[in-house]
């Protein structure tokens, strides 16, 4: 999958200079292979359901994307590593040809993962002699810089899909040892007020963004008051414990259906044991703690829990203008903390908790192309545009994303029922 | 199904009169009836996909609808006319009870027509006598009017599924004769140019409205241009006789799954002979008419189509804004005109044409609720609001909407690949 | 569906005389009609499951029969009623050309009921006027016959399928009047035994009889015994209160599987209520009789409750054998004799009872050819031999079987899993 | 799966002697790990269809039988490798408990293929080590005896997997080095016929035969001649060119339905290019050779074949009797001969070729339970007869199967549509 936008800029390197977006690129890809840490050869292989990939196939993936991209159109006299790869590992490029049907990706024992591994060698250093080259069009830079994004998607794509995997395997492996959180306890959630009015939404600097960002415009939103924090598992139990998954009233009668088709009674990972809820994650079974945020829930059932409490979800536009005084700090619960879950937020105060990091976080808002949007000519045009269908907007990263790959502007999107992304709940209400 | 807003007002009846707003419900229900006129006892019957239901469950279902919100809370030592009809003819009101599986809705021989039609009249003789009832709280009124309009919607739906019904058999049977078009050639093509802003969106009268029309509420737009009239028969062939269907470029993501999976090669209800197009219609299989809007397309082709021509479809604020001058007229083809297909403009000029009626136009916005939105209380709160999700806007009424049930505000909705209603396709583009 | 074998000689006619075979072709085609009393115009459309057709359907096809494979051949100047029949009513005469699909039948509002007894007509009056032409071939009178024993299976596939609609109308229609059983209590279970050896089996006379019954040919038997009557509700549901459902040793993998997956506890027609097992009926909804036959059991559930009773199923060659001296009487509960449901036996004594009549009986025998099988050369051929795979065979007949078109060498055949057919359990044992 | 029933005889050991059936399950569990070599440990996990299985699974669950069947019961202080295995590593014992679902076993990592080699350490020491316990009940050697069998069984079903899977990757695999053969080309098929008359079907010796073999029973045979040798390619490529896949009148009906649902026009593995038809083995993708006999057909096209031919398929009592005086000899192709493919019979003469090895052979006989089968008591009892529903009896062996395992009375069972098992054709008619 290829989605949303990153800001390279806090890795601080210049986009405008290959050599700098070279050693960009070396981080980044050392970075995914970082998480391939600890994985046996058959973790690499499985694939658990339609959605997730095994992680050889990210692997292979994001390399054939620079082999596609770059290598293909800019290398002189290049030969592809393996000609079968390219039906292989495309993932949806139409435009570039066919491809492998995604739900069979785990049914492929070859390329081996050591042969994968050859090639994501191959291309490295295929990519990085590139900067030898005489008369480089400057297109190579800003398609190595998507292909930087595109990567770091696919880093948390990999730590989701594992996550999926290892949970429906009866064994439940633990992705890497739990890290204990000893900060305060969640501060009581308060509630931040706007006015409203004009603003503006979407990227205005000269960083790297995503199209989806673009163009930046303006919007009229109607006074609200937003969340201080994320909604809890604790509160969330309330809900639960209230009969929130029986009673129709509460939901979107596509979630009705969901719910009582797949019998839903309670987020993904949880499970009711005779002491108790406990809920899976990265670091194998847990008791389920009350007081961190509840997360892998899906679209409906975070507007199912809002309008139990007589609220409802902020929109993408009112949440970046909530936002807009806010910026990423070094305790983010991103990727790099090793917590691989979300946790209470460290501090409390009169701005937005948890806006960054913890939990991608659902918003009112259909994915659809801002005003003035245009299609990029050629095949990065299917990046994101043709995904605008079906799927609402999440905001602000969360704790397997990496921190650079996120801004304020970034925009994620997923189908109301998927439950598999790290996904939480803020609430939101009208002022007046 | 339950959607969109009435403008009852059209109608000339004191929406505040129990008198005035019986008689209205007397015509409302008759037109129903006068649909069936020529109906054999076996096209009541039948259901040939989940989309559609039998037009003898409308007819009863319409009828429930005024036993379950009217008769049974207000009407004195009540009975109702069978108790089993509660779990047939509820569509979908979750806070009512069980209901019997849609798509089996055509299974079913009895209760027969002939005990429907006296089901209709046992209702009405009830609701009718309610008028001489003592102490009549406010709310009767209201929620008549809703029923009323909720007839509407069926009497549209009827003539939707009958069609599609017919479709379906291969003796291809004829609903109503065919009536000729003499009007003139459709006109060229134009623009109209808006300069945006701040404008004001949604419904602002005492006459009824949905829910979903309100509240009245502020919205920024950008300057923008908006097609004169519908994309025509003639100008959509060129599109597939171009490659349309066949360069994923143009298509959204599940667009270009669906047409594949689904084997669509033009819109519903063309079939190509040796001869070329012809198309059903409620009077029969007839040649295409290059020269007639093209209809029943779904999201996913009249996105294609604009993306084709460079441009894109109008939001639903766009439209809105556009036809804010707009009056629906006379000569306006709703299923009064009983051409029962969409027909060329009439007229030309510095105006949307065909805005209402003819076809019900996408628009390029997600059923969302308007900012401010709150269910109702009770079970008519699920009229709308639970149907936003996975669905886009289409405006203005069609050649097989009562013209009385329309207004500028009124707000439809399918999901992106319904064909089976009528539906067209207004280009729009940036002014910039 | 065209299966089995007919003895139309009980019906006293001279089979190669044209005008006896057309008299006997009128009294059948009367006899279906007599079973359509008292029908709303309503009950010939539907179709509650892929397995059963709309009367109408059975109507029209058995009429499409005579009118492919009399008039086209042989009727001179003849021109078909409509030429889409053929394809609307064609079951599955692969060799005759493409057909509507099965599962859509119920879709189709036209041609009307009242068309169909038009086309009904109109064939009879072109099959009876066929006898005053000259130079008629044999064959007519042989597929007059094959005809007539079609459309008697129909006969009862009508009545399975209006029960089986019926049932699934939360309304629970009534076919016709319950007719009360004022015979003896059911008479105990006892054994008869048999030596075996080399017997033979098949058809074996000048009267006809289906392809699937001959040749007649040898077959060794081990000594055997075969129980008196059929099994019980209250024998049956003695294994259900065991918990016959709930012990995967009882069952074949596959019906295993299929119970588990369909969630069936009890026979079908069964529901339980507070006061205890009711058993729908063609008469309706009644209270359980323990001492009437248990009916509309699949194999799975026949061979399960065998398994528990430490018995087995008789074969089918056991089942014609211990059949040989038995022969049809007047007072076998057929069709004629208005029950629509199995009673039970009125005599008892020292030979099979049952066998003729009330439920087919499942038998450990897979449908296969007899030795020396052929097909018949042509369309014809179609008729029994490409259903052999995957189904079990079923002797004797049954309540809603026209009693003169059963004879003791008939092979009945369904899937593993099929209920809707009126079929009951005999038990067997070897004898050693 | 678990199946047919296996000739240890041949393997020259004492069946009474707990010391010598040891040794022979030593050297059978080395053989299965022998299969092994060569592959990488990506190999193992993935799973392409739901009728296949990982190896690893395989490797995995032919050890828990012996676990669950011989240690848990025999062994004392005995503790399991670990207790969720019972769960993942059951295949269908519905009495020993749930299991995990069969289409979901190449979805699981863990435990990894070390893992499984240290379990099948773990047991094969257990299982030694109980020659040491005193008084051990006679059951031991008979259970050890099945479960000898069982992992045969899997040792065929690892390479008709692999193969399989092989196939489904766009890499196309070798799984081992193509062996040619250099015999002789196939001599002219000649007919063998046989009176018939009474005949005796079944096991009789002291030997090892599986439940399903037993017991000898008289079965009585029309005159017959059967086919030489097994069906060539070239000879079926001319029932493809002479429209084979086209003509309804050669196909069973549900036969007709699945070429056409699952566009078959070919046997599996079989694909066309521009130079021709190749054929995909366990050595890769190899040109197809028109003298080998045709492989992996279905009992569809088996017996569509043969109708084309105008000839049948033998019943297995035909088969059985045609091979009285046939044994095995060391020539028979075998999975030790290495082929790992069918070759054409080395030699010709007045006997059935190919008998043993090269290809099971589809019979005309539905898979059901000797006269006077009783099912064993307890969970070994599920071993055969619970598969007795919808499935043709096989009979010889084929180029995969171990020879040992094999023997005259033999028989293996299929589902009608399954074509990745090593399948043949044998042709049979009628003598009169």
């Amino acid at each position: 999958m290829m989605k949303g936008s990153a800001k390279v800029g806090t890795a601080n390197f210049n986009e405008k200079d290959i050599r700098s977006v070279l050693k960009r690129y070396l981080e980044v890809r050392e970075y995914t292979e970082s998480l391939c840490k600890g994985l046996k050869t058959e973790d690499y292989v499985v694939q658990s359901s339609f959605e997730v990939s095994p992680i050889k196939w990210h692997l292979a993936h994001t390399t054939w994307f620079f082999e596609t991209f770059i290598l293909k159109p800019y290398k002189t006299r290049f030969h592809p590593f393996n000609d079968a790869f390219d039906y292989l590992f495309n993932s949806y490029y139409e435009t570039v040809g066919q491809y492998f049907p995604k739900g069979m990706r785990g049914t492929l024992s070859r390329p081996t993962v050591d042969e994968v591994f050859s090639y994501r060698k191959f291309v490295d250093e295929n990519v990085i002699s590139i900067a030898d080259q005489e008369n480089l069009p400057d297109e190579i830079t800003q398609r190595l810089i998507i292909g930087i994004n595109h990567e770091q998607q696919h880093e948390e794509l990999m730590l989701m899909d594992l996550k999926y995997n290892f949970y429906r395997n009866p064994l439940k492996p633990e992705y890497a040892p739990y890290k204990p959180y000893e900060g305060p306890k969640p501060p009581e959630l308060t509630w931040l007020e706007f006015e409203g009015g004009i603003v503006e939404i979407g990227h205005d600097s000269d960083e790297f963004a995503f199209d989806n960002e673009s163009p930046r415009h303006k919007a009229y939103l109607e006074p609200y008051r937003i969340a201080s924090r994320l909604v809890t598992n604790g509160e969330y139990l309330e809900f639960m414990e209230a009969g929130g998954y029986s009673d129709p009233k509460l939901w979107l009668s596509e979630g009705w259906h969901k719910i009582n088709s797949d019998k839903w009674r309670a987020p993904l990972y949880w499970d009711e044991k005779k002491d108790g809820w406990y809920v899976f994650t990265l670091s194998g079974e847990r008791k389920m703690d009350p007081e961190e945020p509840v997360s892998h829930v899906s679209f409906y059932e975070a507007l199912a829990y809002a309008n139990w409490k007589g609220k409802r979800l902020p929109t993408e536009e009112e949440w970046e203008h909530a936002m807009r005084d806010v910026d990423q700090s070094p305790g983010d619960n991103f990727a790099e903390t090793c917590y691989l879950r979300p946790v209470p937020p460290s501090v409390s105060g009169k701005k937005i908790l948890q806006g960054f990091g913890d939990l991608w976080e659902w918003t009112y808002s259909s994915y659809m192309p801002y005003p003035g949007t245009r299609a990029l000519p050629g095949s990065l045009g299917e990046y994101n545009i043709k995904f605008m269908a079906n799927q609402m907007v999440l905001r602000g990263g969360a704790c397997v994303t990496p921190q650079s790959h996120i801004r304020r502007t970034y925009r994620n999107f997923f189908h109301l029922g998927e439950r598999w992304p790290f996904t939480g709940i803020r609430l939101a209400e009208d002022l007046s």
